[in-house]
């Protein structure tokens, strides 16, 4: 397996909304990207705002292109915030320095994907996000 | 109604990529969007390019954009290159002048979302896009 | 095997050039990128201009973006220009709709990355990319 | 010699590398560039993330356009945030204000390139980009 493939970003989603609804959380938008960081699916739930799909990709893109947790990317913004905002401006795809993007590796530690969850607090969202790799299977990037 | 709902949109999802199927087409992507033209869910099959999560949503919220679909504005591309072009330049989310871009609408004649299929001809990605909005029970704008 | 590794690229880059010269080119860009159209490797010989690595990685990930080589785009851009302007337009790292740009694949027909070459023709460029990958022990992507 | 030769930067692309190894640093990217700060080659190791080459780019032509090195930036971003910014939006190819960004000099004083090494701590890709110049018995600039 050299990236996740529909099926499975298909039961990411699924799994990672799961979590949501039986936290109650508020509307979540979930998307799983290709080690590339280009997106496979996505869903925003009802009533989630405008950028959301914009705000979860940036946070799975990100771990993807620095190659560490957004939650990571956003402890190094508080430490160099010019190092993060000057990474920012570069990274095409926009980059979210708060938790809830994950990177995705398979059973051997290749990565595979990630994944991107907006739509609570950035703790909840991150929470979703791994319960969501752990349901379908799959290993989070340490 | 005033947009999709995420049940809606992934039914619009699956039943394009059942017409793909059908029709023993390449392999597809589908994306759906609210009136303002931002992602609610998207899909891509495996073996799809990297660009084809932006080709469709270009197709879909170009049709947006201008108001009909991404048929005509092929059309208008091909007789005035010159103004697509500017207006290609001014979308923010880039515009794609090929069939498969559909507006959708509700029974009452309003707007609420589009669709958007690449991935094999043009003639078939809208074949797929107005077979889904049919079996949503939606209807394509004219 | 997900993706090209470092050794493979700098093999890749090394037969291209030797083509090159077996050929008598001009000085020549060779960049060998990842399935996403990162960058691995990359040499630009003296005398090569200045926007020469950006040439070639926008044919290598132009094929990669679309899933055909950059000389199939740069048919479909004499055929419907304005679509290949606004995919173009649409394209982070630009896209280069000449010959040259050949996605490469393992034995399995995976894709594992591209190959870039521009400097001569691109008749000669693509000439000299097609060998890099069969020296290699890899596949163009037909 | 107005600027580095391909051999040249092969040579210090694996000089800077072979002192990552020595050190026992996790995967590094290096890349080379001439005075006007484009790319000549560049190396990204097996598990270095995608967005590598940009970063390592950015420290060695943000050092050119200001002519100090990326140390010296990351300190000034420090101080005046404001500016770095607003000379970061402004640069073209992206700054990274953080140490491993080195102007190249030979032996006369004249600027003929660039090293940029990331991957480790700042401090530590410097110490490659450094090494690196040396073993090519270059200079870099205070």
């Amino acid at each position: 397996m050299h990236r996740l493939n529909l099926a499975q970003a298909n039961t990411l989603i699924e799994a990672a909304l799961a979590k949501g609804a039986e936290l109650g959380l508020k509307p979540l938008t979930v998307t799983i990207h290709d080690p590339g960081g280009y997106l496979i699916a996505c869903q925003r739930q009802d009533g989630a705002s405008n950028m959301r799909v914009k705000l979860a990709g940036g946070k799975a893109a990100g771990a993807l292109a620095l190659g560490v947790s957004s939650r990571t990317i956003g402890d190094m913004a508080v430490d160099r915030p010019h190092f993060i905002a000057a990474v920012d401006t570069m990274s095409e795809g926009g980059m979210v320095p708060a938790a809830g993007g994950v990177i995705i590796c398979d059973g051997s530690g290749t990565v595979v994907g990630a994944i991107g969850v907006t739509g609570d607090t950035s703790d909840n969202d991150e929470a979703c996000a791994l319960a969501a790799i752990e349901a379908a299977g799959l290993r989070a990037k340490n």
